[in-house]
């Protein structure tokens, strides 16, 4: 019994990949000074490069369902601006 | 003959996405302060949270891996910090 509440309590840990990038239509003047430096070092045949954020959550719930609406509900609450930004949850 | 190079210069464009991270052993306070912040809104079974940041490099080489290995350099060179950051490479 002990081993196999072990064994649940490490599954409980479900782990999720976030990205959460500029929507198209919205500048991005990071990314821009990031693509004018590499052009100033030399790599000239860059289009375009933009930056976002990254997440990695381990969130402790069985459920795999559950755990992504919380997920979500974090991303809206928190983590991302819905006027400018997009996001993509991922399973890890 | 024009058509094709136009294919041709649609096909150029090769897109990753770099996801860079901060090494295990790195301690991450910004990471620390969402998990708080998620915390105090009333989300209280995160296990752990880290941040990262994220690029997506539109390069313009028809050579898949000559443009990985000029994704490479652009990191190595310029976006992570080989001493506390690992990173990701993707083609998408």
């Amino acid at each position: 019994m002990v081993e196999l509440s072990l064994l649940n309590s490490r599954k409980n840990k479900l782990k999720f990949s976030i990205i959460v990038t500029l929507k198209k239509e919205v500048l991005d003047p990071q990314g821009k000074v990031v693509q004018n430096t590499l052009n100033n070092l030399g790599m000239g045949n860059l289009k375009d490069i933009r930056q976002g954020k990254y997440f990695e959550i381990e969130i402790d719930e069985i459920d795999q369902s559950l755990a992504e609406k919380k997920v979500t509900q974090m991303c809206e609450k928190l983590l991302v601006n819905l006027i400018i930004e997009d996001y993509k949850i991922n399973k890890i």
